[in-house]
């Protein structure tokens, strides 16, 4: 487990997908959860394990705030403790299920994987524009993929594969890719800042530029941060060539707020959750959907890409990447990463933690 | 290999799975066997596996009493004597493929895959009622697990989950999981009591206990011997309440003699082989497809859930699972278990058979 | 990677596989490849894996002579170097991807996977028959086999089992499993001859013997050149019996060239390439069918045995084959192999090339 992150905040699904009246399971990071609502409509997690056989608790039945494993029946509360061992007064100390920290922010479900003492929810990142009323959302997407997160994390972090993976949707012209982005460090991740001036639209936006009475060039722009352990929130937008967008002047722009974030699975799979918030358009379901589309066709294109790389990956461990300009910021990020992984470890084994790594603001919310 | 016991007999299968003009095929205890019967009916198995190169013997051909591979020619007799190779008057003495004994009782196909010294047939445990005319008997029954075998002699080692995963089929009110079991040890096994006195009957039972005239509660019984390897053998039933069957007045009562046999295939996966013998209502196609029905419906339920364990401690192999009272006769049995693993082990590392894994007489027999 | 050779030429295909406007991958040996033509039709062949992050090849785009990666932009000529960076005018030397010699001839795509210092085309078997306008030749043949590879060399090299596995095909009475093959050794691999002397023609063949005017036994013969890595090139016919065909008078006999190549694809798989030149009713595509079919058959029925046998040896590693008479081929065989591997282990360590393992002239030429 020593290859995840576990002191951060995780996306583990969209709020709707944990239903009052059932069981929801998913495993992140290599791990099993159950998670579930009490009768408060509160959210719950914990190992997705009974503690007595090892029989999944998400196959079990919730009796009130708790869930009874339905093998032999063993009932426990939302702290994982065994309350109940049918037939049995005395309950061993150790009849205990591991539990997690959960947070339900807009819309997303956040969980903790590590101390628990450490599971400050300031840290969570901002993502209001999920679920405010001033911008209006793309249908909920997830994708599963078959990969390594940081694959997936890698191509977040080099938007020059817009010009060739996705030529015909959210890239366009090969000019594209010979733009250098700016990277600066933030405190839980990267600030990569892309303009793409005096250019036609990308294939996906150009009929809604044109709706907008745009009819030439446009000054583009995919201005994101990038957090750990993996959390995409970017301005992006589209304004006439000229009118100042860089310079803040976006009365005439059309905005979005993507939201996207990696989840791992396994070693080798992860989850990929996403939302493209927008202020234009907002009550035009048409408009919508074909957003909707227009990102499900062009992560698809990722995901063919992706898996046919890990696929190439797999065949040959001793792989070595020739590095390039390109990797700058993929680069960093996995350093990031190794670098919090390795203080994990050194904090595991009773090492003081080091301030690097400690508590910081979230960095996103610098992007509203 | 040394996780399965050898010195002892397993269940390969139903007689009838072997034709008379035919191959027949099944993996034990991780080796391909191949099953045939000589001119005479009588039955065979050796390694699935030509000496010569590997091809598999069960898709060769019956010639006689004998079987030739049908890759290069190599001919074996009963006893997997290479006994003609084509082209050569001179054959290697090491062509030959291992042998095992295999006795034919009561409908099942008993074989022994230790010692041959040892294979002593009064070890085999009874089960007569499976072609006992004083016995009604559904039909054959058998399911494939993807599991160790462990896991399923461990559920078939208390009985306290048919409140929980048989609710609507074996078990009935939750109170039967609150029941403690009398365990007592046997030479080769364990001996399992439970009484459930003056409640409703089980669900798959009630339409029978009614049938016979029985209108209130009923005391209930689920006695049983489990014997290494992995032999059930059943003494059940359901009487008026209070009428004495727990004392042997047995008049009322209607009786079942449950057999039941745990054969490991592989590390990860075994057979189950099942019928249920009966002494009411014998001659009733109805009540045997029903009862039939009832139990493939439960043991579905049974692997259902054995599946979601196993996968869920496939995930995670460090799990330790926390004991309890319900544990005891299951943790007896994989002790026996391994004794016996450890005690073969030993042996064949030149050390004199201890006296406590000897032969003993099948305990089974004091059932009848 | 060891258990390959790598310094040989192996069959990678067909030549009309590589078409001229599309890229074309193979696993050979481990490594997955992309093959391509240049503008003047002349084939390349390179890693499939794009030095950058990894990502496969033969999802680019073909410029030119060059292939472009379509994750990042990365531009390779034919010799894999990489000759454009999107955005950057500073290419890394390191930037490239291994590139193969290949060669077509006869229909067939020749790789050399190793040193291509000593890639020299001299010692590419001579299988004109294929594509001579004197020999009518059967449509390509391929069959994917999920073994290794030296499992199909065995087969090939002990032609008695076609009594067995061929009864109703190519092979016939199972006299001819009594045979004695004369087996000579040649510079890179082994000289087989069977004649099979005044019985009647194989099933296959029986009506294209009957069709010639022969109306009683024949004179059958089965000579071949087993050449490394894993090439058969055969000699075979059938002519009236007592004719002579073993003297050399063939003049009522009818012909063939088998050619069959077996090309490791990975440890567990190979490819299986095949095709029948015959010197007999050369524009008759209803016996060019017939052929091809029953060719197909045997084929699967071979591919039905071996691919039975690799589950079998692969359920037991530890198993060792009893050796007999009929293994003299194929024992030398492997051991050509193995002492090929261990040359090329020590040329790569530093040693100096040992004279039995270089260049030799192909025997095959001797066929013609």
């Amino acid at each position: 487990m020593s290859m995840f992150m576990k002191n951060c905040w995780y996306v583990a699904g969209w709020a709707h997908e944990i239903q009052s009246d059932a069981l929801f399971t998913r495993t992140i990071c290599g791990r099993r959860l159950v998670f579930w609502r009490d009768r408060a409509g509160a959210l719950h997690a914990m190992d997705d394990r009974c503690c007595h056989r090892g029989a999944p608790l998400s196959i079990g039945r919730k009796e009130g705030d708790n869930i009874r494993c339905m093998y032999h029946g063993f009932l426990f509360d939302i702290n994982g403790v065994c309350i109940e061992i049918p037939g049995y007064d005395k309950i061993p100390p150790k009849a205990r299920v591991r539990s997690y920290a959960v947070v339900e922010r807009s819309r997303w479900v956040w969980l903790w994987m590590g101390d628990p003492e450490q599971a400050d929810e300031a840290l969570i990142p901002d993502t209001h524009w999920l679920d405010d009323p001033g911008w209006a959302c793309t249908p909920p997407g997830y994708l599963h993929f078959d990969v390594n997160y940081q694959l997936l994390n890698d191509n977040l972090l080099d938007f020059s594969h817009l010009a060739y993976v996705h030529a015909n949707t959210l890239g366009g012209s090969e000019e594209y890719a010979q733009l250098r982005s700016k990277i600066e460090r933030l405190p839980r991740g990267l600030r990569i800042t892309r303009w793409f001036m005096d250019r036609p639209p990308a294939p996906f936006a150009e009929k809604l530029v044109r709706a907008k009475g745009i009819s030439g060039n446009v000054d583009r722009w995919n201005n994101y941060d990038f957090l750990l352990p993996g959390v995409l929130i970017m301005d992006s937008g589209f304004a006439p060539a000229g009118s100042g967008a860089e310079k803040g002047h976006r009365d005439e722009a059309i905005e979005f707020r993507h939201c996207q974030v990696v989840t791992p699975e396994t070693e080798n799979s992860c989850h990929y959750f996403f939302a493209q918030p927008r202020n234009f358009d907002r009550d035009d379901e048409a408009v919508n959907q074909a957003l909707y589309k227009s990102v499900l066709t062009a992560f698809g294109e990722d995901k063919a890409m992706i898996t046919a790389q890990a696929d190439s990956l797999k065949a040959d461990p001793a792989f070595e990447p020739v590095a390039c300009g390109l990797d700058a910021a993929l680069g960093q990020f996995r350093w990031m990463i190794d670098r919090q992984i390795e203080a994990e470890r050194q904090e595991a084994a009773g090492a003081p933690l080091s301030e690097s790594v400690g508590h910081i603001e979230p960095a996103a919310a610098k992007l509203a």
